[in-house]
């Protein structure tokens, strides 16, 4: 059966004291909105509608870019959830099957729990409600079954008995209902309660009432955490951090102290790769198997290659690419580069822009001058190349194979292969004058010279 | 009413196992007396007196820096708190009003604690004591109160009933009392006890016995903490970052792993500033709202204006001033310089002392050479300078608007405005010569060649 | 009477998910093995055998160099714990006294206890086996006691009864046993269980049948932290982390934050140390007192001396000696060099083999040139020198006491004494070129002008 989603991503989240929408706060690499849309886009659905509203143009412009095929609808005003549905529904005209309600502040929900409410659905309920029983069930509605274990009604915790309230299966918000029949529940929802707004839980009662079935499907709380504050947020990357921790260590990847290494959403690591503390994956990262990523590196938009060590302190970049047993070391950064197998990049360098070579050994303190002001220019150095210390490469400039560049060279026209290239000043000492110069610094500082 | 503090500092905190004074040793940022002191100057007090001893130099130095306007006695020998305070009376010798005694390694006592105590003094009270509702009493005397609510006795845990030890409401050690009667009460206070001490908590006992008053306001154990051990400043750092981590996250700042940023005790961050993992910020740092911090990063006494970009790996030292989106990136160190708006600073460099224009760049490796071996000098960078990577600048230099400078040059004479400098060495390319010497080099290392 | 020990690290360890032999997964910067290799070491055992199996040419490569007087023996399969030792045995041929088994990958048994199972064999225990109560029993083997205390047998979890899966004292799997006895003993021992394996446990019962005596010695559960997943193996980090950080604060060390130092299994830092966030201990490395560590540093196979201080953000590789009050600021790198009291390096330099003599400084991005494609090179530079910044040193090279170098230079050849080295283009500026080749650049890419 065909299925389509309405993913809510209107609200204001004042708590978040932000000038950015709530659903463009960063997670694991990326926004909140592209964990929801991950699990929209794991339903395989025909339609995806995002309700916007708050920061609304900012919210189009990210989705443009992260799901380009999702529509997104106007909620001229916040009047609740059951408005921002009722504002997208005229963009799934015609459709049939299911739709599905998710939340751009609700990164969480796994695919299998949404396959389990298409499932019930399928088996003939009209409307199924994702319930998890709350370790701490406060503010949350009350999901109110009835002896066949069908949902009856969804009961606000202000409005509950006492005995409601001793309920500890919650509702988390996330809906699934029959497409033909959700118009028609949604436009009889009312703004008769304490806030004037028209919640989409009404939908329950409406469907009982109509002698429909709804049913619950039941989550782990930990699927349902939403993020309404900047403490929120932080819980939330902590417990996606946790996660991922733990299923690279289940992988065969060795985490000195797994609680300082940060991965993005979707960084890979291979098995027998040992990662030590404080390690920080940007979006965009595979480390094959057998490397070694020493403390203190971060690391975005990269790959590097079985048997390489990168660090400590090494910034590897977008466009990083390492092959098989390089070495990056301190104080190295690379950057839109193509490092060939067994290259050696050791000691405060800068390669930006460019290739080099196998088994290349680039210098302490070598810069890629890729740069000019105004364009970005690529240098290529050969493999077997031997690049001296502190040398610059001015970009676009060539280095053969096989060829040495002197320590302290600024290299500005191409070097053939084989060749040595020096550049830089001629050495003069001049006898007994640092030790005048310094004695007369030093009179200075004391006052017993004038300036 | 007037208030007087006498802040006690003498102890010798033999379980830090340290050279330095206890009331030295740091807590975010600053040396925990500052803290204290910070909590009486919370009441505008007439005269603060420190109570030295075992490192009273050291104290004193520390004082002169912290808080001039405080004077300090010195307690000739360790003979407890009573001993204590009556060393300094003479220094409040015809103070009136409150007098309230504090200790230098309590750092977490909060203004409103104190204003709570005054008030009670205002309402006739002799003697307040503070107390706080341990978890595990122990050791710490326990607070007696009468039917009344009032205090009747503090009796030492050792000394207590089985009764008395159930109670657990604790003396902190904090009190206030009433400047005209504390030099009598101090007066009376004996050291007929096991460890031959006087303690200043016997005088509610003596002012009970005169039919004086005495009260209790109770505050949260948190704000009692004290250091004893590295262990317990360890803990109240983690306290103290804790609510700090937690105050910037309500103020709207984007803390990605919040147990890996350290603040300062003066520490500023602006709203919809994102901070990655790892940063550390020492004292006096400013940061403005929507700036990010990336990951591994080293402020101190410096500030960030709006927009900014700093870091990964990038250290800011005192003097360093950032005006508006300006980038600071990977390696990169600066020092007492100003960087004007939109100015970009990306790769391994070093800017001490001095003056970066609006639009300029800095190329990857640029070192300003500030320091001559004696003395420290400017360099002025203007407004939209190229400067090319790996480039030298010896100050005191001025490059003027719109002037580059070649990668690799060392700038040691002025360059003017829209001119282009180049101070480097001539290339030569020796062709074959590369392959020569690496051949020989290898041979020489295989032992197939004389060295 | 003599020690010998039988050291088990045979085991394929597939939990692991790694090509490398479980016991040479390192915890604290050494293998496994080699903490239980310090644990037999610590009974000054005669003779210690390890049984290898999974990986053992690995294994023994490694012993070679971790502990080249222990012997192996290869299990051709994987039948047991009693299979194992039987292996081993016949290497231990005529052994009088004790005979201890230990695990591979068990790190934490702890001198004293295994002391305390040598004194029970002393006392007349023919067989005595490691114990301990565990919080959650679990699938343990369950120690069962007679009415003298005395250990009738250890029962399989899944064999037990109900009231002896009620027991919480359990089988760590450490033995000490009579070297008279326990050749007879294993050769008793039989494959006849669910898994057709030989276990040594059940020397108990077969001792207890020979109407000899078995004792239980027990240890903390903390002790018996076997690594079987990359999940124990942090686990069993973060154990001896928690150990090591509260050490060294007992020893008056400050931690601003003890949970991001990371100590290796050699460290030493003398009292009066202040570590700051984020350090990292690498093997062989000494702190003396009175230093300071600043946040973001790796330290392996150093020495820094008294009052010395070290980064933010400083790598100190093997080597790397400071002497007294030396400073070593922020991406810098110290491989195998003699650093001298007094002399200061603080911005962007690699000073790999060489020697800084007392009060030198070395100017921001100075790096020396220590490699020529295939050898390393000294660099000595003398005491009392001022190397200007962004300088090469070309290696070999001697720069004088008192010498100076000129920022920007490639020294080549040596400095002597007092005297001043230039070595770096001269500079030119070419009014108005900046401009004109700035417009040019702009106008190219807003396409105004052909490239």
């Amino acid at each position: 059966m065909p299925t389509s989603v309405i993913l809510l991503a209107a609200g204001q989240g004042s708590r978040m004291r932000s000038d950015l929408p709530k659903v463009l706060h960063p997670l694991a690499g990326a926004p909140l909105i592209a964990h929801a849309l991950a699990s929209a886009r794991g339903l395989d659905p025909e339609r995806v509608i995002v309700v916007t509203g708050v920061g609304a143009e900012e919210v189009d412009a990210a989705l443009a870019e992260l799901d380009p095929e999702a529509r997104s609808v106007r909620q001229p005003e916040q009047r609740g959830t059951g408005d921002a549905v009722r504002v997208a529904l005229p963009e799934l005209e015609g459709a049939t099957g299911d739709i599905v309600v998710l939340y751009g502040d609700t990164p969480f929900i796994r695919p299998e729990t949404l396959e389990a409410m298409i499932a019930a659905r399928a088996e003939g309920a009209a409307v199924v409600i994702l319930g998890f029983e709350a370790a701490e069930p406060g503010a949350y509605g009350r999901l109110i079954l009835d002896d066949t274990g069908d949902l009856l009604a969804i009961v606000e915790a202000r409005e509950a008995t006492e005995a409601q309230l001793a309920i500890r299966l919650c509702n988390c918000g996330v809906v699934a209902a029959d497409a033909a029949l959700l118009p028609g529940l949604v436009a009889e929802i009312r703004d008769d309660n304490a806030k004037g707004e028209f919640y989409l839980t009404d939908i329950v009662a409406l469907a009982r009432n109509r002698g429909l079935t709804a049913k619950v499907i039941v989550c782990d709380e930990a699927e349902t955490l939403g993020v309404n504050s900047r403490a929120d947020l932080a819980a939330a990357e902590a417990a996606f951090q946790a996660r991922a921790r733990s299923e690279a260590m289940e992988n065969g990847v060795t985490l000195t102290d797994p609680a300082t290494v940060w991965f993005a959403h979707d960084t890979h690591v291979g098995r027998d790769t040992v990662i030590g503390p404080n390690v920080f994956f940007g979006p965009g990262v595979t480390v094959e198997s057998g490397a070694e990523i020493l403390p203190f590196c971060h690391l975005e938009g990269c790959h590097v290659s079985r048997g390489s060590r990168v660090g400590p302190f090494a910034r590897l970049r977008p466009g990083a690419e390492l092959a098989e047993h390089t070495h990056v070391g301190n104080f190295v950064e690379i950057k839109n580069a193509i490092v060939d197998e067994g290259a050696k990049i050791n000691h405060l360098t800068y390669v930006g822009d460019g290739h080099v070579g196998a088994r290349t050994n680039i210098g302490a303190g070598t810069i890629f001058c890729n740069y000019d002001g105004v364009f970005k220019h690529h240098t290529e150095v050969g493999a077997d190349v031997f690049i001296g210390s502190n040398s610059a490469l001015v970009a676009p400039v060539r280095i053969g194979d096989g060829a040495m560049v002197g320590a302290g060279s600024t290299v500005t026209e191409d070097v053939p292969a084989g060749a040595l290239a020096v550049a830089r000043g001629r050495q003069s000492n001049k006898a007994g004058l640092g030790t005048r110069l310094m004695s007369r610094l030093r009179a200075l500082k004391s006052g017993k010279a004038p300036h």
